[in-house]
């Protein structure tokens, strides 16, 4: 059987549910686009899965290797610091996957071109 | 004289210069994009300037309003809570500058497709 792909998508968390509604969304966006993979959001805290959490969901799931990709728009300590050492924990409780950390993802051109667009248009209407 | 619009650009900051780095390229597409308006970052702790700095300035140069964006990816504490507190700030030290908070970047449709897009291709490569 062939093993599938996966996709974490780490964010912060916070106290409040209604914030994780853009992850969501980005979520349910990624699942169309790739329809063949499993992604799953994980969070460094406040709401649940924790990321050993969403690991473990697709390494039960199969998966042969899994990209974590923080939502976060820039590269502090918790995406520095604190997700390295999640990795490698990862990585020692399930080594029968390829765990992979990109970088963060408001650290990407297009995300920044878009981010600049979009307030490019607020600016208009004010 | 015709009075410049202004927009701030708000973020939350971190103990590394490195982690502004995305927002200041947010902050030069939008000048580009937006060459007749004054774009200025402002910080909510960590680095400067602090939104009531980054305020000052656009009043001084004339401002006759200013947008303010927050660039978080979720509607937390800081954007539901502190930040409603400092734009009543804004409003009195600077009553012929008219102030707006703007939704979070990453509740926009652009930018959450923006991210995905991202993702997905991210997932390609793994």
């Amino acid at each position: 059987m062939l093993r599938p792909h996966g996709i974490i998508l780490f964010a912060h968390g916070a106290r409040d549910p209604a914030w994780a509604q853009p992850f969501q969304a980005v979520r349910t966006h990624v699942e169309q686009l790739r329809p063949d993979t499993r992604v799953a959001l994980a969070f460094l805290e406040f709401m649940p899965p924790s990321l050993p959490e969403a690991a473990q969901q697709l390494a039960a799931q199969g998966c042969a290797e899994v990209q974590v990709v923080p939502l976060f728009l820039g590269a502090g300590g918790h995406v520095r610091k604190d997700l390295p050492h999640l990795m490698q924990a990862l990585e020692k409780q399930h080594p029968d996957v390829r765990w992979t950390l990109q970088p963060a993802i408001g650290e990407d051109p297009e995300v920044i071109a878009a981010m600049a667009a979009v307030v490019a248009r607020m600016g208009r209407t004010g």
